[in-house]
């Protein structure tokens, strides 16, 4: 797949391949017979009629996450609890396995990489200039994209990058509209006062751009964030793939919501894991129809969430594949 | 402990180990010191702190699901959606290794034990008779508390029982008041004017019952069965060795709730590990204290939320035990 332009991965996102309907068919025929009241499995049964439409039969035998990372020139103005450091030294914590999401890959059995992007070159401060121009947005679009190992059963999406809710706020601000407070949060930590100056970065940063965020890429190349790019070039990928999602918090939801903008059925592929504690991730996931498996009050990142996500999925696989029907099993059925 | 009367057992829940506050304090200080904004793993947190109060160091190595089964007199009224003989059939099912519970115990490490407790000799229909004389309740309540395996990290408890949402929900309208309407449900699938009339046969028990319904142990010997007094016998033995519990479903935490009513920390070891979708199991969950940690829309039993919910607890685990401190990583803290 050659992406040279934005315009290139606009193509790409008009043209997109669809779930297997008669797959979906079929895994929804054999919830029916497995020895269990009808629909008793809830979201489980959801969820693994969606994951045969995109697999044929589900499977999980090998999910993969990626963690990606980046650095936003908007932290000079303090809009985080956290220095802009801590983002490298999280990446070497992600390396020597110390971070959350080293835990929760091993204990769930998915692999994990992670892609810091030009960290020593953090993106222009949006309230000033575009945050990436055309062409380093495009580079980390691709390196999104060529991250993802085709041969994975699932893909976990997530990120690392001080400052970058407020990046996320933005970019919804400037693709579903409303102004700063609307979509800030206190993300690593910021207090009451701390959210309200964010939502003005936000806001400053809304006027800087105007017209130009009529257009989603747009958004994502002056709002968002090379890992946002990223995150939004593989979930582009996996689909192109057929390849199922599971999305991370605010955040990465933000990410991907371009997509969306473009094509309201380009994230069909996507399950959002959990809903997390940032305020305004509700509100987006409503935006992009998706209905969040889990509610923990996390607020971590790091595709933390998703990889919890990943456990009810791998329930959903395992009743789906091992359960006895009610045949096989000479239960009776209902009276 | 010797139980010959449902006296002695009252006095065991007069008399419960408490968490350990120390224990738990050390814990909620390791999490102040993990590589994360503070609070931002959520309940993982919170789960970590309250195994830690029951633990010392919080450690999943050996889970154990329960699953009790039972049958009820009261199926002969035409409250269920299946037949009463697929409580044995399931009880088969779950031997061969063909149910959900099965498949879910495999997939997150948790062994598993079934016990039935006489299903050829269904309880009396509560609408004429007690439904478990003291005698059967006591035998079904040292039952439950044998089975627990007291070396166990945490205890899963489930049930499978034709029958048993009307015992739950009898049970509930006994212990909280209300009468059929406010607790009964489809269970296994009844249609609305099934549902009126399971709401119409928990009133007639709870007219023939009167006044003896006062005593939370004559609740759950009158209304419950045999299955739902070993889940109370069980939770009861946990408590007794400080081991946290993951209640299951409805018709689990209705199991408990008559010890709720004797002692209102007597479930201080237990979490609610979904909400079904069961209407009444959110109202039930809200009267116990409990905040459910998934609500998946299930509704199977077999203690297959808990299972899901011992995945969860598997990650609070893999992140307390796993991640390094700021020190450790050499990650900055808050500006």
């Amino acid at each position: 797949m050659t992406i040279d332009s934005l315009n290139d991965f606009r193509d790409l996102l008009a043209d997109l391949p669809n779930p297997d309907a008669k797959a979906a068919e079929r895994a929804r025929a054999r919830q029916g017979e497995l020895t269990k009241p009808p629909g008793s499995l809830g979201r489980l049964e959801d969820l693994a009629v969606w994951l045969a439409s995109w697999q044929g039969a589900p499977r999980l035998d090998k999910p993969l996450a990626l963690v990606f990372a980046g650095n936003h020139g908007v932290v000079a103005r303090g809009v985080s609890a956290f220095p802009g450091e801590v983002t490298a030294q999280m990446v070497a914590n992600f390396t020597s396995g110390g971070a959350a999401i080293n835990q929760l890959t091993n204990a769930f059995g998915a692999s994990l990489k992670v892609i810091p992007l030009d960290l020593d070159r953090p993106t222009a401060d949006f309230c000033d200039a575009p945050a990436m121009s055309h062409a380093d947005c495009v580079r980390a679009i691709k390196t999104g994209w060529n991250a993802v190992e085709t041969d994975c059963d699932v893909l976990l999406l997530g990120e690392m990058g001080i400052g970058n809710t407020t990046a996320a706020a933005a970019l919804c601000a400037g693709l579903f509209g409303g102004t700063g407070v609307d979509w800030a949060g206190p993300g690593t930590g910021l207090d009451k006062k701390g959210v309200l100056d964010k939502a003005a970065v936000i806001d400053l940063g809304l006027e800087r751009h105007g017209a130009a965020l009529g257009d989603p890429l747009e958004c994502l190349a002056r709002l968002g964030g090379r890992e946002l790019a990223a995150i939004a070039g593989a979930a582009a990928c996996a689909r192109h793939n057929k390849i199922p999602v599971l999305l991370d918090g605010f955040i990465t939801a933000a990410a991907v919501a371009p997509l969306f903008k473009m094509n309201n059925s380009a994230l069909d592929h996507c399950v959002a894991a959990h809903v997390s504690g940032e305020p305004a991730h509700r509100r987006l996931l409503d935006r992009l129809g998706l209905d969040p498996l889990l509610d923990l009050g996390m607020r971590l990142g790091e595709a933390s969430g998703a990889a919890l996500g990943l456990a009810i999925l791998q329930g959903a696989v395992a009743t789906h594949t091992g359960m006895a029907t009610f045949a096989e099993a000479s239960v009776s059925g209902k009276n």
